[in-house]
């Protein structure tokens, strides 16, 4: 077994885990957690979710609810941790927006972050192998929120062999533009803006990066991110004119929080569930 | 209006609040978060939730998913929290199971803490106040969890023209026997044990103060605390000798967290709402 198994609490007649495990792609410790329905033997898929700046793997399968949305399925979800922790890089704990907590789901090619930050390979790589060889799971899709909704969306967009469908809460669609994504980028990747296009899901999707399937995503309109940050709109319009499928719900008095994530939860595992089957 | 809105999300098509007032019994501000399906003027009914030690107004209604099992409803739940804070009172700080975070639902005798130590009185008559004059509710049952079940069990015996209905998980049903409650009582009522009595679910159904309802009580079997504080078998006993109908449902593997908690949640909220209609 690739990991190490930290806790685990009976839920909904499955399992939720924590977990602990060396990653090849950054070279630290890193963890998840995960909810498993109750026969494993039966698993089939995994929903992986990405979470937001200053999340751990903690925060989604604490208050999201999500374990009895698939107690009765052959799905489980998995929940990475947002960045690898403890290196002690320059500005790596200086902001909540970079560094610890903010891993943004890229390869990050400047000075001492190239040697760890790996999220994207970390995601689309590490996690899928222990999916595959340690969960014995062979199909899957991802979701996630805020930063989170952009992993998902990138990674959704670029690895379309792995993952049957992609949804997405409250995401930052068009990072390149966003400031959270203007200091995450150039941070990670440094000033040529033409090596940020690859992380960014408006740019992906207007050079012919799409989905086979419909991309979901519910937006709050009370989100005080929304339309500095998120710019859903401009997903919109870039799917739009590029024939991706896409459905936005906007949902009048929403804002950002896990309120938000638990009361849409229930639909987008069922989209998942719906593909998957 | 008797309490302050200090936040607001919405959820599940209502809302979730976090909420400061005075209070007339422990002479502090206090805090309650609550859950309030989606139009106001229809509610008719609330539920207490009670937290156990160490917890304030925020674990359950952020841990629970309560949300999804009473969006439909006409029924509110309100999670008062644990104790009076920051008063610097002898000892008040130095433990997790005495002071703050700790403060077992009695109505505190001893020097410092008869001051402000009223969580009895608090929840049985400000909190009461608070939901029938500023949210007109007319229904009430209690249910709770640990030190907080304890509490639902004791204020529902001892308040039953208030309470229609009493549910509890993992509940001390015999504080005067186990160690969290026999530290807890000594230290707000004294050394005088018979003082404690009318703090304890067995001797309370022993001397007749039973419920006309059934009492439902979860307990987990995986639980650290069964077996030595928490004694749930006592109960058990002493309701079948005195005729009080209770329905005790052991659950293999589940353990003392929110985890179980959530899975059984659903369970908890649609007794108390059948008995409410």
């Amino acid at each position: 077994m690739a990991y190490e198994l930290l806790k685990k609490h009976k839920s909904f007649d499955g399992e939720t885990i924590f977990c602990e495990h060396e990653s090849a792609s950054t070279k630290t410790k890193m963890k998840f957690s995960a909810f498993l329905p109750k026969d494993l033997k039966e698993i089939k898929n995994a929903i992986i979710w990405l979470s937001g700046l200053t999340c751990n793997e903690e925060n989604f399968i604490t208050k999201s609810g999500v374990q009895r949305c698939l107690a009765d399925s052959d799905t489980m979800i998995i929940c990475p941790d947002t960045s690898p922790r403890g290196l002690s890089l320059p500005k790596e704990s200086e902001s909540y927006d970079f560094g610890t907590g903010a891993g943004f789901y890229v390869n990050a090619t400047t000075e001492g972050y190239k040697g760890h930050y790996k999220m994207y390979d970390y995601i689309s790589k590490d996690l899928i192998n222990i999916l595959r060889n340690d969960f014995g799971v062979s199909s899957f899709s991802i979701t996630g929120h805020s930063m989170g909704g952009h992993g998902a969306l990138i990674l959704g967009l670029r690895e379309k062999g792995t993952f049957k469908t992609i949804s997405a809460f409250s995401p930052i669609v068009n990072p390149v533009v966003s400031p959270w994504g203007q200091k995450a980028l150039k941070g990670y990747l440094g000033p040529d803006t033409d090596t940020w296009k690859q992380y960014d899901a408006c740019e992906l999707v207007g050079s012919g990066n799409t989905s086979n399937s419909k991309i979901l995503i519910d937006q709050g309109l009370d989100d005080e991110f929304y339309e500095k940050e998120l710019l859903t709109q401009n997903f919109e319009k870039i799917c739009k004119s590029s024939s991706q499928s896409l459905l936005v719900n906007y949902r009048e008095g929403y804002d950002h929080s896990y309120y938000f994530i638990s009361s849409f939860i229930k639909n987008h595992i069922d989209y998942h569930l719906e593909n998957f089957n």
